[in-house]
C-alpha cells in the first residue's frame, strides 16, 4: 500500500480507538481535587517545572513560596521556547487547545496571559470535572493511595482506590511511618505479628473500598526474596529500638519481609500488584519539586524471579522505567503466566520510545497480557493528551505492522487495540 | 520514492530472495524424525506451549501423560485466540497455508478438526520429508548434536553434524555425563589427560562424519579464561569424588578448562565455535517443557575478550539472546577478523527486533561476516516460515535503508541478501 | 502525506540545513597537517584499515614499515568490496565524489589508481585546505590538544584549542607523562600543590589561546568522586616513587583527584568539561593502529552524579559510546541544567543508530541543550561526509516526527535543526 494509505490507515485506527470509553490504571490524581485550579496548576506539572530548570530557570523562582499563580506563569512561560520542541510540551498544546478551547497554533510569550484567563474560567465553571472527563472519554481512574488515606469524600466508582505501599516497604524504618501506621491500624507495632496484623488492617480498610490494586515503585537494586521471619523480628527489633540509624542489614531484611508480606497479601486478597521497576530518587537533590529522580538503566527482571515464581496466583502488572528493560519484560511477560506488561512509564512514555517497546509486546506477548497505557496523571486534564499520543502510535504501529506486514484487516486491528486500551484493563484488575 | 514504491521494491527483493535454495547452519532438528507426525507435533513446540501456558493454560493439561495427540491439540487450541497476535503464531498460520495446503485465513476452534485432518494426510504421506525441504528450497541443515550422538542412520549431506558441547562445559560434573563420555569415547576418565583424550576422541569422531561446528550456549555470567592445568587437575580431582557436591570453584574451574579445550580442538579441526551467549536454564522451573528459561541482559562481550584473542584462528559464529548486546555483538565483528554475526536468536527473533538489529549490522559490519539467520527448528516444517518472516524483514531494510537511502541498485541489494542468506554459511562453514 | 511528499520534504530540509555554515565541535585534526596528502591519508583512517583487516587483511600486511602510500592503497583495496556495504565505506564514496570530483559510482580494484592520480594531484594544490572547507561549508574546528600542545603555527580561530585530558587522568603513573607535565609547566611536581598548579598553568597557557573546552574519554568503570586532600597526597606519594608500580587504590584515587581538579579549574574558567563516557581501550591488543579499543556497555550515568551534583555551573557535554546509553543521557539532561547531549560517538555513529538516538533527544529534551554532530576526523575531507550523513537523518527524523507526526511547518523544523546543528554550539562553547 502506499504511505498515503498507510497513514489514512493509521489515523482511522487511531480514530476508532479514541471512541473507546477508558479506563485509566494508574494516576496520582487527587479525587478531592482533580481538575486544575488554573493555569499554574498546569504549568506546575513536574514535566514544565523540570524542563524549565534543566533551560535554566533557578529553582528558587519557580519555587519561590508565596508567589501567585499568575506570576508563576509567567516566570515559567520564559522558558517555555526552549522547551517547545518535548513531546511534553505538546501535552499542554493539546489540552489547551482541545479541552480549554485555546484557538492558537502555540502558547508562547505573547498570548500566555489570554490563556491564563480562559483557564481560569473554564476550571471555575460549574461541572468541569465531568467536562474534562466526558471530553477525554474516562469513566473511571485508578489512585495512588497512601496507607493511612481514609478514601472518604469521593466517588469510588469513578475514582478507584490503589494501594500505594513505597512508604511501608522503604521508608518503615522512619518513626514517622510507623506512627502513620499505628494511627490508622488503631494498633502498637512491637513485633512481627502486629505489624502483620496492621497491614492486613489496611489491606481490609482498602477492600471495604473497592480497592484494585496494590502498587509499588522499586529501586534498581531491589531484589525480593522470602526473609525468615527469625530473621525479620531481629531486624525489626532494631528499627523499632533505633529507627533510620538502624543497620542497613536490618533495613533491607524489613524491606523484604514487608514487600514479601505484601505479596502474600495480594494473594490472600486476589489483588495484582503493580511493580514499577527501576527508579532512583534524588538522584539531582537539588531539582525542583519531583523533578530530582532518575535512574541506573542496569536492572534484570531476573531479580524478581523468586516472586514471580513464588506467587503464581498474583497478577504483577509491570512497568520499567527504562527501554532496555522492555525486551526483558517482553520475555518474561512471554513465559511467566502472572506477569502482564503495564504501559509505558515516565521517562519511557515519549513517541520513539513507546513505539519501539509497544512493537515488542505486540508481537511476542499473548493479547489477554498487555495493559496498554495509564495517564500517571496529577490532574485529569493530562489523561487526553497523554492517551492521544499513545492512540496515535498504537494506531501506526498496528497499520504498519499488522495490516501492510502481516496482513491484517482495519477491524481486527481496531479489536487488537481495543483489548489493549480498555479490555485487558478490566479483566486483569476486575 | 513513494512508498508504494518502497514496498513494491521491498517485496521484489524479497521475492528474490526466496529463490536462493538454502543452508540453514543452526536447527535442533532428529534427523531420524524430521518432519512432525501431526497437527500435536507442530503445536506442541514449546513456542506454542508455552505461550498457552503464559495465557493461563495449566502446564498439566499441556503436559498430561497418555492423552493422544488430537486430545492435547483440542487442549491447546482453546489458548490460541489470546496468542494470535504473536508473530509466532503467524510461523504456524503460513506454514499450514504454503505446507499443507490450508485454504482458510485462520486457524480457530472451528475449523482446526479439518486442519488436524489435513495435516494427518500430508504428514504420512509418502516423501513428505522431501516435499517439505524441496517446497522451503532448503538443501542442507545443521544439527545441534550430543557428543555422544553416533551420527548414524541418515544422510550426512542432508543433515550436518555440529557438536553440541553444553552437556561437557556446564554439566560435566553429573556421574551419568562422565559415564557417557566414557561410553562413547570407550575410555576411563581420571585425569586430565584422559578428559583430553576423551574430548578428542568426539572430534575424531565428528570429524569423521562431516561435522561442521562446534557450537554452545552460555549464561550471562560465564567469561571464559584459561585454566592452569594444575588447577584444572585439582578440580577434576574433586568432580571425580564428589560429582555435583564438588565446590563451585571445582566446578567453574573445570568448566572453564573443558570450554578452553574445546576452543583448543577448534583451533586444531578447523572448526568454528558457535557462541550462543546469554540464557539463564530454569528461570521458570514449573513452566512447561522448553519454556523455562530466560536471561539477565546484563552481559558484555568484553567477557570474552580473552577467548577472542587466544584463539585468531578460530572464527567465532555469535549470537545474544538480549537486543541490547547487538550492538556490542555488531562492534566486536568490525574489530575482530575472527568474530561473526550469527543469526537472530529465540527472544530476538520477532520481527521489530531482527529489523533493528539487521539494520545495525548491514550498516557496519563487512558484508563476507554475516550469518542472516538460522531456523532453530525442532522440525523442518517450521524452517520456511522463519526464512519468510527474516526475508521479508530483510527486504524492507534493503529498500529502505540501501536504495531509499543510499541509492543502491535492486540488483546489489539481492547480491547483498544472496550473500547474508547462503554465501557467507558455505564460506564460513566450508 | 504520501511518503513521496515525506521524502521530498525530508529532502528539502536536508538541503536547507546543508546550506548552514558548520563549528565541528569535536575533532582530532592536526591544523599543521589538516588535509590528506593523499589517497592512502584517507584509506588509512582506522575505519577502513580496522574493517579491512577485520575482513581478512593481516595487520603486518597494512603496517608494514617502509611501503610506499601507493603500495598501502593497493592492498587496502584488495579487502574494500567486503566492506562496500558499509556507511563508513559510504564516506570514502562520498568525499571522493564530491570533494575531488571523482566521477564513477564506485571505487574499487578495477579503478582505484585514476582515482589515485586525483587525490594526488588536488591534495598538492594551492589552496586544498581551503577548498575543502569551503566545500564543506566549515567555518571552524575544534580540535584534540594534548596538555603539552604548544598551540602555535596555525590559525587559532579556524582550529579551535581543545584541551584533552585523559594522560592527566589515566595515566600520570607513567613517568613520562610526568615529566611532559613537568617539562611544559617548568615545574617540579613534588607534591598535591604543586601538581594542581601544573594544572592551573595549563589552563592559563590553554586559555592564552582561545581553549572553548576540555575534553576526556572515560572508561565505563569510571566514577568520580571527591578524593580528600590527604588521600590524593599519599597516592601521589607513592606514584611519585613507584610510577606504573604504585598500588591499583593510589591510581586510582589519583586519576579521581585530577579529574575533580580538572572540574574545578572547568569551574573557575568558565569551560564545558566534554565527557566521552564507555571506551575500554586495547580489547583487541594485536588489532590495527586505532582499531584496538571496544567497550562494555554495562555503564550507568548514576556513576557520574556525584560529579553533576558538585559543578552546577559547568556545561558538561556527554557523549556516550553505546546507544543502550542513550536513554539515561536524555533523561539527565532532561533534568540536570548542567547536562547536554553531544553528538553521536564513533560506535554509535552509524545510521540505524544515530537515528535512534536523535529521536529519543529531540522529543525529550530542551532544544537548547542538544549539540547535534561533531566529525571526529582526523583530516578535515572526513568533515562533510559525516555531517552529509547526519544531515540527511535529521532531515529524515524532522519531516517524519514533527511535520507528519506532530504537525510542525517546515520552517519551524529548519530552525530546530539550525539550532541544534549551529546555534547550540556557539551558544555552549562561547
Amino acid at each position: 500500500m502506499t504511505n498515503s494509505l498507510s497513514s489514512t490507515l493509521a489515523s482511522r485506527i487511531t480514530e476508532q480507538l479514541s471512541q473507546i470509553v477508558l479506563v485509566d490504571p494508574h494516576s496520582h490524581i487527587n479525587p478531592l481535587s482533580a481538575t486544575a485550579a488554573n493555569l499554574a496548576d498546569l504549568l506546575g506539572y513536574h514535566y514544565y517545572t523540570e524542563l524549565a530548570h534543566s533551560s535554566g530557570l533557578p529553582k528558587e523562582q519557580i519555587e519561590e513560596p508565596g508567589i501567585s499563580p499568575k506570576e508563576k506563569v509567567a516566570r515559567l512561560m520564559t522558558t517555555m521556547r526552549p522547551i517547545n520542541n518535548t513531546v511534553q510540551w505538546s501535552w499542554m498544546v493539546d489540552l489547551c487547545q482541545n479541552l480549554f478551547g485555546w484557538d492558537e497554533p502555540t502558547i508562547d510569550q505573547k498570548n500566555w496571559e489570554r490563556l491564563y484567563d480562559l483557564v481560569d474560567s473554564k476550571c471555575s465553571s460549574e461541572g468541569w470535572e465531568d467536562v474534562v472527563l466526558k471530553k477525554s472519554r474516562v469513566e473511571s481512574i485508578f489512585l495512588t493511595n497512601d496507607f493511612d488515606d481514609p478514601l472518604e469524600g469521593f466517588d469510588l466508582k469513578r475514582y478507584v482506590p490503589c494501594l500505594r505501599t513505597d512508604d511501608l516497604v522503604f521508608h518503615f524504618a522512619k518513626p514517622e511511618v510507623r506512627k502513620r501506621l499505628e494511627a490508622c491500624s488503631k494498633s502498637m507495632i512491637t513485633n512481627l505479628t502486629s505489624l502483620k496484623a496492621a497491614i492486613t488492617n489496611r489491606f481490609d480498610h482498602f477492600q471495604s473500598k473497592g480497592v484494585k490494586a496494590c502498587a509499588i515503585s522499586l529501586p534498581p537494586s531491589f531484589a525480593p526474596v522470602k526473609i525468615s521471619d527469625s530473621s525479620a523480628s531481629e531486624a525489626l527489633e532494631d528499627i523499632l529500638k533505633n529507627g533510620v540509624s538502624a543497620s542497613t542489614a536490618s533495613r533491607e531484611s524489613l524491606s523484604r519481609w514487608i514487600f514479601w508480606t505484601l505479596a502474600d497479601h495480594c494473594n490472600e486478597y486476589k489483588l495484582p500488584f503493580d511493580l514499577m521497576i527501576g527508579v532512583n530518587r534524588q538522584v539531582y537533590p537539588t531539582g525542583v519539586y519531583q523533578g530530582q529522580d532518575l535512574y541506573d538503566s542496569r536492572v534484570s527482571l531476573i531479580q524478581y524471579a523468586p516472586l514471580l515464581n513464588a506467587f503464581p496466583k498474583v497478577t504483577f502488572p509491570i512497568s520499567v522505567l527504562a527501554s532496555v528493560t522492555n525486551q526483558e519484560l517482553v520475555d518474561y511477560a512471554w513465559i511467566f503466566p502472572n506477569v502482564v506488561t503495564n504501559g509505558h512509564w515516565w521517562y519511557s512514555n515519549t513517541p520513539s520510545i513507546i513505539a519501539h517497546d509497544l512493537r515488542a509486546r505486540l508481537e511476542a506477548i499473548p493479547r489477554t497480557k498487555q495493559i496498554g497505557y495509564y495517564s500517571d496523571a496529577y490532574k485529569i486534564e493530562f489523561i487526553m493528551p497523554k492517551f492521544n499520543m499513545y492512540r496515535s502510535i498504537l494506531g501506526r504501529v498496528l497499520a504498519d505492522e499488522f495490516v501492510a506486514n502481516r496482513g491484517w484487516t482495519e477491524d481486527a486491528c481496531v479489536e487488537l487495540g481495543t483489548e489493549v486500551l480498555r479490555g485487558n484493563v478490566e479483566r486483569i484488575f476486575g
